[in-house]
């Protein structure tokens, strides 16, 4: 059978069947990030690689993949709760780039890892037909805040920090080569994405969380994920579901279906997550004060699925988002 | 000016002159791998692309691929005397390949892991037009301990683990199609390679070595390395550098010139390193007893360059290896 055939998520449990797990491996093959104990604490560690023809719309300028490169891999430390320590990059590069190209790839790097308050150091530079980015992050967390896939419980609340749709929306006005003006913001929201490592450790301090996963491959999928990791069911109620404001504008002005964007589209880099009910207020406002939203969006029951209700009507949410080899 | 014409090192020091150093960062861009301080200890890490065009020889298996893959990014831990707490690994695939291959790369990856005293914890699937394998391994080493490029010191001995030149013969065997028979140690020393895990642990633990490096660019270059890091000179004794017994044969049989395997060929992953002199003799046994041998090579003396004495005469050694983009 070819990858094509199998899909990405066949292969991750391919592969995390074959691994065999440490005596130290807390969290292996299969979370946003694997963790490991050392002493009271765990490392956690992620990887995630871009290839330039899959991953970077056309005309992305050097420095927007290098914020890519990190957002995508400080987002993983993020849905773990885990502190950002330090990021190392591989990057492939045809060996006709200017050296102008790895300057700028390498300060917006610098500068995005910054910005999350966290540093490059180090890496490997080598020969490839087109640019291949390959990131690893690496924090820590206290072992008994670490936040994972599995620990939704039936009772609990879900709830997403910010506002989605915008990354998908923006990605499909530049696919599509639409006017920008009027949605910036969205293109910014593609481009200029951001990981929420602050809301991520807020998360992990409040003790009400019970598992988070950070909206990359977009809300369906993501609410699957967790639902599937921790075997239960999700009620999700489409009109409590954050949209970004001007997603609505754009779908209504082109013709498109705002799903598309806010439930299937991914990469808003936000943080899906349970909570207990008598948290859910502490947890709100615990956001508030590093200056982040979060709105409840629906309940953990029973069971297994994720089911959406839409105009008082109930049925099941297609299980449907980014993946690779599809 | 194009990637082509500036070549690896100096791309690696733009890079490392760019990117900010964190408070916390012991170690970050241009040695084998980065420290960060973590209470007493330091957490390393490190990072190692391969792609398939580049790095792997003609009918290399899945198996062997994961090999190197694993071997390539713990050696850099063993040469920062790190103890590997997991691997990771971003691999990207042509849709068209086949599921067994990544069962095979998978599988391959675990047992080479395991082999090496640590465990695969983790990793990210993509699409690409080639078989990328991009690792990241960590560890840990308590601060006192840890092995750097930068310590050697005039009057400190220099040293070398194992015997080399065999993985390059192996190289040019496969490459040049010549018959493998009788000198399979060769093949295999280049197909399936092995860190020096134990052996850089026993070297950072003994208090008397000062600077060590991985021989994966080639004796030569890893000497300039050092070297300059350092800030010393290095005098190398040619006769003295030790042999893989079976590529003196092959070269003899073959015409070839030993010195392009032993001193300009990479990939041996034996650990080169400087050692105060009234250390060396327990180096040496400390190393004994982990089943490794030692060979001194030469010494450190005030200024720079590195020099190698052949037939009495001395010469400078030229600082040429394994680059990429030249």
């Amino acid at each position: 059978m070819k990858l094509s055939e199998a899909g990405e998520r066949a292969l991750v449990e391919l592969a995390r069947k074959i691994c065999r797990r440490g005596p130290q491996v807390r969290i292996g093959i299969g979370d946003d990030a694997a963790a490991i104990d050392i002493d009271g604490s765990c490392l956690v560690a992620t990887t995630d690689m871009l290839v330039a023809s899959r991953h970077f719309p056309p005309r992305t300028t050097p420095e927007q993949m290098a914020r890519r490169a990190v957002v995508v891999n400080l987002s993983d430390l993020a849905a773990m709760g885990a502190k950002p320590l330090g990021l190392i990059f591989s990057v492939g590069l045809p060996r006709e780039l200017e050296v102008k190209f790895v300057e700028r790839l390498v300060r917006g790097m610098d500068v995005a890892a910054r910005e999350h308050g966290t540093y490059v150091v180090g890496g490997d530079l080598d020969e490839s037909e087109e640019v291949v980015i390959s990131g690893a992050a690496f924090g820590v967390a206290r072992r008994r805040e670490l936040l994972t896939r599995s620990g939704a419980r039936a009772g609990d609340l879900i709830a997403v920090t910010g506002r989605l749709g915008a990354a998908a929306a923006g990605l499909g006005l530049l696919l599509k080569r639409l006017p920008a003006k009027g949605y910036r913001a969205l293109v910014r929201a593609q481009l200029e994405p951001r990981a929420r490592v602050r809301e991520g450790k807020v998360l992990a301090r409040s003790g009400f969380v019970t598992s988070t996963i950070d909206v990359t491959d977009g809300l369906a999928a993501n609410l699957w994920q967790l639902a599937r990791e921790s075997k239960v069911k999700f009620v999700v109620d489409r009109a409590n579901v954050p949209e970004h404001p001007l997603v609505r504008k754009f779908v209504t002005r082109y013709g498109f279906d705002a799903d598309d964007f806010v439930l299937f589209g991914g990469e808003d880099f936000e943080l899906l997550f349970t909570v207990r009910p008598r948290g859910w207020e502490k947890v709100r406002w615990a956001l508030k004060r590093v200056g982040a939203t979060a709105a409840l969006i629906g309940h953990v029951a029973k069971g297994k699925g994720v089911f959406i209700q839409v105009k008082g009507k109930t049925r099941a949410l297609p299980d449907r988002g980014y993946e690779h080899f599809r």
